[in-house]
């Protein structure tokens, strides 16, 4: 505890006199009422997230409702006062849900709430019936001997508690990124796995699942935690269970998908642009509010603030991608199209609308005098920094992977994976106070970095 | 505010009192030790209703469900030690939910989450599309001139907040007992209420429906919450709303249903039966956790802790009734076939697993020292007198009516209707600690009355 205690000392320290240094530069003072406006006043992001689950709804990847929001946006956009405003299309597969349903049939006999997971194969119309093999970890999955699943349905559980920095999903994640690949591989017919979340709701998580090469999709469902929960009670009474599966999703091979750009241009055409990404599409069960309708409508509210102003240095740019959720068909689109131009910051959101809690920047570690008025800019919202190199996100890799500088507002994550790819995905999760932090933490940001040389 | 205080100071006194001639009667000091166990370490009610929701799962009236349901309790209950356990049946029409689709196709293209209510009428399978008709409030329905809905779908909602005593079901719960009868009355071809419920999920809380003898069901369904918030939403936008809405709900005549009954004897045939009364069938949505297993659950812990002590003067009898969710057809069989039988005493739970809170009763206005001894069994649990007359429930109404004197025992409803009637109604929602004191809560009062002259 020592240890911890004298990094946040110094942290402390370093913060305080940061914001004396903040202070003094001329357009930390400008971003500094924009970002107070932003936290007491904004009411941008909160008409852009109503207005997108009120009147577009769920949007998955490549649907017409996704062309539908992408339409919606760019007007809301054009009207907004943004440059630029554009959609640039492309094709690729989608994936649609078909019927799902779950039940019991021995020994004992119950319905159970379950939906296909994203790019999960088809069972026949009229389903199929199988005995389950439990696996309480996806390192049990593993282990399990090659051919052992033949005519089975795997059943994968896991324990996943909420964590502020959502490290949770990664680590359990896997038996649903990977599970169904590893369970097709040794035989399985079939395969649930419990929700990837923290809640108790009967709402299944769906989500996409990475296939490996030459491996067939087999039927593929998550279960709501506490069908799991009921499921698993079931299996340690002893006796054989036995389930009686219906999920029949399709894909449908090219479809339009696309991006909205827009911007507030910028004064100096050398200086690069500055990337702000978020994305548009969502899972088919919510109406996408907390996935990613917030992060489209903080990203949008915060750049709106710099068009009032006088230009900032560098354009900033907003990227709203299509398809994240299936795979980022929508980001490396973007980045084909405009990997030539010269990209000086991406930032992307992309994790709900609770409170930014902690700063990460990447690109910056030569760079003394950007991150202590980071620091200072983010302090009086309660944003602390980091110490760990800030990564990004999905819409933005590729950039972090060619070297462009990154940084990271990390949002409070610790009811997020209540909600994530459910049918809860509703605009009433979100906190108004906390969405208006965000923009302001997003507006700080950008006052430090708009204009820096 | 005054008033208030000095009621509660003379209720804490009065407590204190009694303590002192609580503890002093030998009954009440046996009741106090079979108390304490039920508190700290009883099993049974968990056993009961995880067994109930795991191998049984939802049980609707006069379903098989309901069926195997009797026949697990009555095995449990001999298991259990209990006397005179058998099953009493009745034949009764079954309601069976069918598809159940809703999507809003104007202004604005999304679909919506809804249920179909307790003893709905049908759609065509193809369903039906036509505007909604919005009101705000059940008053508000009520207002509207004969025949203006005629060819509309009549849309509901209400501003029903959690409260402890749960009176906010009573009061906003119009829209689905009677908002049905009404919109058909007044021409409609459907209607759709926001759920009665408290909570912010997906969860449409279904529930049965009081038709007007005459009139003929229409199709009637709640919307989960958030749905109804989003429509709302849409119909203030200004422009007609219309949607598509598919519910096929079946009635099926001349159903097997039963009670199921079982006693702790007495050692005096003279002294009249202390029935304790919970609810054995469910809705089909959830398992029937918290509606009515922990009912079940706890009565039956309750009178189990005196089977193995000396017999009480009383006859204790458990009725888990049947169909109580869809009018009460097991309650009216056991009132039809027991009317004859002496009843002392009635008692139900049927409000969750959350702690008992308040204790209230009838036919004790001239016996203080009962009254007294009650308040002070249940003073180590919190539990506080009440001012107002107890009514019993559903199960008990007719003994009530009888002039049989009753005892309720009040749960904290504060986050049932968060629950009730959803699928979320699961064992998880249940603390165990909360569990037990609802135990000892019920086995203090036995204590008191199980011996009374």
């Amino acid at each position: 505890m020592t240890t911890r205690f004298a990094i946040a000392a110094r942290a402390a320290l370093l913060a305080s006199s940061l914001l004396i240094l903040g202070t003094t530069a001329a357009h930390a003072r400008d971003a500094a009422a924009l970002r107070d406006q932003a936290l007491t006043g904004d009411t941008v992001a909160w008409d852009l997230v109503e207005g997108l689950t009120t009147e577009v709804g769920p949007r998955p990847a490549a649907s017409e409702a996704e062309a539908r929001a992408r339409d919606w946006s760019a007007a809301k956009l054009k009207a907004l006062g943004f440059a630029n405003v554009r959609i640039e299309t492309y094709t690729m597969p989608a994936w649609v849900r078909g019927e799902e349903k779950a039940s019991v049939i021995a020994p004992f006999v119950q319905p159970l709430v379950v939906a296909a997971l994203g790019n999960s194969g088809a069972t026949p119309e009229d389903g199929i019936t199988a005995e389950i093999v439990f696996f309480p970890t996806f390192a049990d999955l593993q282990k399990a001997p090659a051919g052992s699943l033949k005519g089975k349905i795997a059943f994968v559980t896991h324990a996943m508690k909420p964590t502020q920095d959502g490290s949770g999903y990664g680590a359990f994640g896997l038996a649903r990124f990977q599970g169904p690949g590893v369970a097709a591989e040794k035989g399985a017919l079939a395969i649930l796995i419990k929700s990837i979340g923290t809640d108790n709701h009967r709402m299944p998580h769906t989500g996409t699942i990475g296939w490996p090469k030459g491996v067939t999709p087999i039927p593929a469902g998550a279960l709501s935690v506490p069908d799991a929960d009921n499921l698993e009670r079931m299996v340690k009474r002893g006796k054989p269970v036995s389930i009686h599966l219906i999920l029949t999703p399709k894909r449908l091979e090219n479809q339009p998908g696309g991006n909205v750009i827009a911007e507030v241009p910028g004064s100096d055409p050398k200086a690069g642009i500055i990337l702000l990404a978020a994305h548009l599409d969502s899972w088919d069960l919510g109406t996408g509010a907390i996935d990613d309708g917030a992060g489209v409508a903080i990203i949008s509210a915060a750049a709106q603030r710099f068009l009032g102003t006088e230009k900032p240095r560098h354009t900033i740019r907003l990227l709203l991608a299509g398809a994240e959720e299936v795979g980022g068909n929508g980001s490396d689109a973007y980045h084909a199209a405009h990997k030539g131009e010269k990209h000086a910051l991406v930032m992307e959101s992309d994790f709900g609308a609770d409170r930014i809690w902690r700063i990460d920047t990447k690109g910056y570690e030569k760079d003394q005098a950007t991150r202590t008025a980071l620091a200072a800019a983010l302090a009086p919202l309660g944003v602390v920094p980091g110490s760990n190199p800030a990564s990004g996100g999905a819409d933005v890799e590729k950039f972090v992977e060619d070297g462009v500088p990154v940084i990271d507002l990390q949002q409070d994550g610790t009811r997020y994976f209540d909600l994530h790819h459910t049918a809860d995905d509703t605009l009433d999760k979100i906190d108004l106070a906390q969405l208006r932090q965000n923009v302001a933490s997003w507006v700080a940001v950008l006052g430090v970095v708009a204009d820096a040389p």
